[in-house]
């Protein structure tokens, strides 16, 4: 039985939208079950499922703007914190917040804590690619500054995701960068680049560059925190201003564009499917001693569906396991 | 008369598209003297201008893969380095080349030679943004690396550029971060955020997020040369894969996709219109003795047309004058 603890309380759409996620979950996953932290009365308003489901009462829960290292110090009854401490005591294999992403990072590092010999845990997402299969980019933004040594570890750690949940063999971990020759970068870089081309028990590509990224260049990119979260944002921005320029601009159109908006629309629906953030789940904050998930914060019923989805596989697949043996033998080796 | 010298070799359509924008751009600007560099009788073979223009014969050129720096040394009668030299030699004031970035780059620090107190040059390009009014972009990777007080410099010089080539009044400058609040970042940004603010002959508005920029939340945007490079290629790519996956999806469905595509194009035309690049003319090395401008590799002879509008601009808004005079002042106060 794979056990879940879920932050109810987190998220736009808390708590209606988590427990909605986690009783379709149970009714599709026999083998899971979930603790739900978090408003008893409010929580109940939603559950339906009866089976391996309890709910750990607080009232107390962190914000969107709290800051998030003193919140995780200070709102010790809170629902993110009691339910990372789950995990961390053992009652729980991993946890699940739509909440304060700063703060469940502080969480995941702080309360369940790192592997040994992994210097910067980091966050990572599946992205959507025009062809469907999607790349894995780390880290995101947990940290501000990386060293070589955490981008080399990023590129393991991603590499492990690729393959073993979403099923991607010898997985082409390539390194962003500002030109594709290895010579490219800043020191950090080009450091990072012989790392990684050193070891052979991941298959490293090289540099790639940010104009490929969709393009389904590489199944799992490196980059430090800063700019992973610059070019993450970048995506949804720059897509989200093109859509919207295009489909206002047929909306506010004359007839002929409206009738023609009519006629292209389930074409153009099924083409941005494939860029479609709900079914990659959440981003996981990897490098830590259990799966430490984050849901995105808009997310609805379905996307807590998918992220359960998501953590069940992570679970099932053993990253946190394969990880502890693999930087116990890496890094020991370079003692 | 404002005296252009252009690297006719440079660019992947030239010598054809660069002496057809030339053309162009004399029978349009009577107040502009072009030197072509490159070989005579190629050029001659597009050239109808016949005043104000003159050809500087060369045979030898640099080609798109060479290293930059051993280029610029070793080929010493490549045409884009003659075409810098004779702005080094006051034969002209200002120089335009779609050929190697990093070799003009390198032609433009070690030729032209940078402003006094100007540490490092960084290059500014206008960007599209939804509503047409664009802003302003460097370091777009004329360097990997920064520090807070090249970032200051960049503030500087973007609202310079803005203001006096743009047209816009009091020009919004905003330091790319990872989030608004002025903690956000590594050291270098937190440093570079109070000097921006600091400066009081500058609107600086505080930090901007990745995802804004393209709804014009900034009119000048600061960043250093590795995460703009970044930035920039993954706006060119997401926008070129979303757009190539729309208007694919229509070209590849149906008979009521196909239908419905040829009525609503002209409106996706002229929405994505706003994001056409040509118009706002190429990338501008900012901080040297002269305006350095770097035409887009793929430019057509349109491009070259509004890259020389672009540099006449400059020139005629006394950019370097300016940046002189500011930075004489600034840095000599803190000496």
């Amino acid at each position: 039985m794979k056990r879940i603890a879920v932050d109810a309380m987190g998220g736009d759409h808390a708590p209606q939208a988590v427990v909605e996620g986690v009783n379709q979950a149970l009714s599709t996953f026999p083998d899971i079950e979930i603790q739900l932290y978090g408003d008893e009365a409010k929580i109940k308003q939603y559950l339906t499922a009866t089976e391996r489901v309890r709910i750990v009462h607080t009232t107390e829960k962190i914000n969107s703007d709290d800051e998030p290292v003193k919140a995780i110090r200070r709102k010790k009854e809170a629902s993110m914190v009691l339910a990372t401490k789950a995990v961390k005591d053992g009652q729980a294999d991993a946890v699940l917040s739509a909440g304060n992403t700063g703060a469940l990072l502080a969480a995941g590092v702080f309360v369940v804590g790192r592997i040994k010999h992994i210097d910067r845990p980091g966050l990572m997402s599946t992205l959507p690619t025009m062809d469907g299969k999607g790349f894995d980019m780390m880290d995101l933004g947990a940290n501000a500054e990386n060293t070589a040594h955490h981008l080399y570890q990023y590129g393991i750690l991603g590499s492990f995701y690729a393959e073993h949940v979403r099923g991607v063999k010898q997985p082409r971990v390539g390194l962003l960068n500002n030109g594709t020759e290895d010579t490219k970068g800043t020191p950090v870089h080009q450091e990072a680049y012989k790392l990684l081309a050193e070891d052979k028990s991941i298959n490293f590509i090289g540099n790639v560059e940010a104009r490929e990224l969709l393009n389904s260049v590489a199944d799992v990119v490196v980059t430090d925190g800063f700019t992973g979260n610059a070019v993450l944002k970048t995506i949804e921005g720059t897509a989200k201003s093109i859509v919207g320029q295009l489909t206002g601009s047929i909306k506010n159109g004359g007839l002929r564009a409206k009738l023609g908006g009519l006629l292209v629309k389930p074409t153009l629906k099924k083409a941005l499917g494939a860029m479609d953030y709900k079914k990659a789940g959440g981003a996981v904050l990897l490098g830590l001693k259990a799966p430490v998930i984050k849901a995105h914060g808009s997310s609805d019923a379905q996307s807590i569906f998918y992220t359960i989805k998501q953590t069940r596989s992570i679970l099932e697949a053993g990253i946190v396991e394969k990880s502890v043996a693999k930087f116990s033998v890496v890094e020991d080796s370079n003692d």
